[in-house]
């Protein structure tokens, strides 16, 4: 008789998670659309087929997770209320998420987050906590939060509910579009990027996958380089979204191994890729999520790449921001 | 025998020529998706449909006119070329229309009409001739030209074939949502409100309509109230698109048979409004195309009207003026 293998480097998910989460995740995430733009398509020598989580409910992919795994738990876990860390869109997700099941939600946010995600987090009812993301730790606070109430963590990244959840942008983009070259999305902790990246390669065993990271946050990029996880302690880019420091322990092994490449790019990019989303498509897009736009927009995809699935993870931009860009 | 009467009050279209008008276009206009937003409904009190046309191609949904003539023309008629006159959206139309079918473009444009949308036009591959609007009238020098070239003039708005054009965009979006309480488009030259008022209400003959027009520019809400097409010499907005001085001749009577109310909007209304549909459904939308939307988020719509299909009609802005907004 054989004996199923359990080793410390079985990926997290697997494709059949991602499409268990796109059944349980229905109530409440939105189909987005995906859009097309000659104009960009022009500008970046490949054709891009954006799969636009800006127009997702909560303005990012963050509710996909975040309902993934509030969804999976049992009555008696909701009672005792759910917390969440994050920069905001993770936190407005999780607020959502809470409030459709009639769960208390605890957010811990740094003090500088984005005034309308604070703003927005707080109008879904749920309580936040801040920090000062410089000399705090979020983890502290929240695992305090967490021993005084019972409550259950929902991670912005680093969980297999998490990360299936948010692979279903890449389940319904490729759905939508069949077989495509390649597949690029932006990287901050990797839930993301490895949710899309299990089910992308589950469904066409030849896609390319590409992370796209700031240059200024840049620890996947360098954990991919180094074989292994290292931390960029200060990161520093208009991406708040990105700003995680080191990948996570379970997202990180999936990249390793699916991931060609994470592709730099500069705030200057960023900005110019918003911009860009924002004139020509019509679609706000923030910094975050503009990462892997401005990867395709200033051509850095290997040139025979020709049909690029590029994530939009979120538009989520204060007003008095734009004028920067 | 019974003779058909045809008197001057028949109007100028019918249903069916909008059914054949979406036929003809569909090589060259985009079906633009509806969104909803819970926010929206919540601040205005009704359930808002919005008909995306700042996502038609070329930004707005003049491509839907433009494209019904061109597409009607015989081959020795576009060798000779298109002539429009426009404020700007109507000109990017004409010219994409036109280079789709291979026919030379001239535009006449305003010399003050803002630089994106003379940037489009020009990169369409059409020839610009600009003038001073407080000084010229723009009909005589297209004139000119017509009569030395032998071209055929795309109006803006007073023409059957812009008209039934202009309404596919109430068509699709009534096809995709079914019966609502009411339908509001914004009002310039009345092209886009005649087509869609004459479609919907051959769909639904229940359906309310209302039309939604800047305070600088109200030509159309006091020409309904005189009875009869009053000018308005220098309107004054910053809704470029609706400036037109006073309804079209074929236009009017159709509003003034289908239209119940005009609803005036000040051009503070109109950047709340802009500014509400970019943070919160994260699409850019211009001035005049926030018009319809600037009435009911300030609920100004009649307040048994729970559901209300929403024309957006376009969504290019110079992004120096966004921080205006």
């Amino acid at each position: 008789m054989e004996m199923p293998v359990e080793t410390k480097t079985s990926p997290a998910i697997q494709a059949a998670d991602v499409r268990a989460a796109a059944e349980r995740i229905r109530p409440l995430a939105r189909r987005t659309p995906v859009m097309t733009s000659a104009g960009f398509d022009a500008e970046s020598g490949a054709h891009a087929l954006f799969k636009c989580e800006n127009l997702q409910r909560g303005g990012a992919f963050k509710i996909r997770g975040a309902s993934n795994l509030i969804l999976s738990l049992p009555p008696e876990a909701l009672s005792r209320g759910v917390v969440a860390y994050s920069s905001g869109n993770h936190a407005q997700a999780t607020a959502i998420a809470a409030k459709h099941v009639g769960a208390k939600a605890t957010i811990v946010m740094p003090e500088d987050a984005p005034r309308s995600k604070m703003q927005a987090t707080r109008a879904r009812g749920a309580q936040i906590v801040t920090y000062n993301r410089f000399r705090e730790s979020r983890e502290a606070i929240a695992g305090g939060i967490l021993a005084e109430t019972g409550a259950t963590l929902v991670p912005p990244f680093d969980h297999p509910m998490i990360m299936a959840g948010q692979g279903t942008a890449a389940l319904e983009l490729l759905e939508e579009t069949g077989p495509l070259d390649a597949l690029i999305a932006p990287v901050g902790g990797g839930g993301l990027l490895s949710g899309c990246a299990t089910i992308a390669r589950d469904l066409d065993p030849q896609i390319r996958i590409f992370g796209a990271e700031p240059e200024g946050a840049n620890d996947t990029y360098l954990s991919l380089q180094a074989g292994e996880r290292v931390s960029v302690p200060h990161p520093n880019t208009i991406a708040d979204g990105l700003r995680s420091p080191k990948p996570g322990e379970l997202t990180f092994p999936i990249l390793q191994r699916l991931v060609e490449r994470v592709i730099l790019v500069s705030d200057a990019e960023l900005r110019a890729a918003v911009k860009f989303l924002l004139l020509r498509l019509k679609i706000l897009v923030e910094p975050s999520g503009a990462a892997s736009i401005a990867a395709v927009l200033f051509r850095k995809l290997p040139p025979e790449v020709r049909s690029v699935g590029v994530i939009i993870s979120g538009g989520n931009v204060d007003f008095e921001d734009l004028a920067l860009y």
